[in-house]
């Protein structure tokens, strides 16, 4: 929605300036428009105390405090964060992310025992993105310091995040640590006509005994 | 979505209770829901200087300074609003709304030159909520005090909207005020083989001479 920004017909609502730039403000926030903005800024006008105020509140305290986890890069209050903090987390399998939010996504299906490590984004050499603009040197030295014995790499099925698989996967060959990589084949769920080629040939490129 | 939420798997991110506390707080604005909140918060986290914390500041501003226009209800910054200062604006045309979101939806078609009343909701009998619970006396005192000549009535074409607006039109012909609704018809746009009868029956009663 975020795109038709431009095709909406310029707000005429003769709100006062500081409203507007709220209704602004949220819409350009992911997945919103000036449509949806306008339908919350009234919803939060309408309901000042019990939500305008403490979500504004939460917003700043949560601005202020939010740290990056030094270790493993993830977002959160405490630092070292929450998941590097629990002992229960098997220290020899790391799994290595793009995103904060790919990490997140991991989490809910609570299936990794370990802990992660997010890169912070992907090699593109058009973009300029080389090794040294990745957190790729605290993972070379996370191997040795918390006895890493296999790295899960949990990256995009891109070209970029292949690349920086296959760019990882030689540095650390080199530590003599396990690297493996999440399978790519068909979602659960999906049907095999509605599927992309390339999906469906790593699908059966990673067939495997039933 | 928002009504989805219960259906989603409990979260179980194992992020600070506060930025979970953040989520949940965005994903009970009207429209959005846990995945939405998710990427709204994780997109804030990323631009904590230049989204998430001028958000917060603007929200907090905003709670701080909005009123309610004493004289039309409108809520704004300014006390009379925008609407009610503006000399330009017509005072001899009434138009009645129920909630501010309506006043505001009327001013973006920019069609109306006159002033508003928002009555704050409709007359129902059954969440007991009778005249003296809507602005209507302050409605009809604004007729004398500021010389208008016709009140346009845009309420709802629902049971209550219709129930309200014969409540209202019986209060203000007694003030020899002229009365009049916003037509009900087919939509601008709109193919007649998907409207309900009502519209139908509605548009075909008030059809007009071409």
């Amino acid at each position: 929605m975020g795109k038709q920004e431009g095709a909406e017909k310029r707000m005429k609502t003769p709100v006062h300036p500081r409203i507007d730039g709220l209704i602004q403000a949220i819409a350009r926030l992911p997945g919103l428009g000036p449509r949806s903005a306008r339908r919350i800024v009234l919803d939060l006008l309408a309901h000042r105390e019990s939500r305008m105020r403490p979500l504004a509140e939460l917003m700043r305290q949560v601005a202020d405090e939010i740290r990056e986890c030094p270790r493993c890069g993830n977002l959160d209050l405490a630092e070292p964060c929450t998941i590097c903090r629990d002992e229960r987390r098997q220290g020899h399998a790391l799994c290595v992310v793009e995103q904060v939010s790919d990490l997140w996504a991991l989490e809910r299906a609570g299936l990794h025992r370990g802990r992660y490590h997010v890169l912070g984004g992907v090699l593109n050499a058009l973009e300029g993105i080389g090794p040294k603009d990745l957190r790729i040197a605290p993972l070379v030295a996370r191997i040795d310091a918390e006895g890493v014995e296999e790295v899960i790499l949990a990256l995009s099925a891109t070209v970029d995040g292949q690349t920086t698989a296959h760019y990882l996967a030689e540095r650390l060959h080199e530590k003599g640590v396990r690297v493996t990589a999440i399978a790519h084949g068909v979602p659960v769920g999906g049907s095999l006509d509605y599927l992309d080629e390339g999906t469906l040939a790593a699908a059966l490129k990673d067939r495997r005994p039933v």
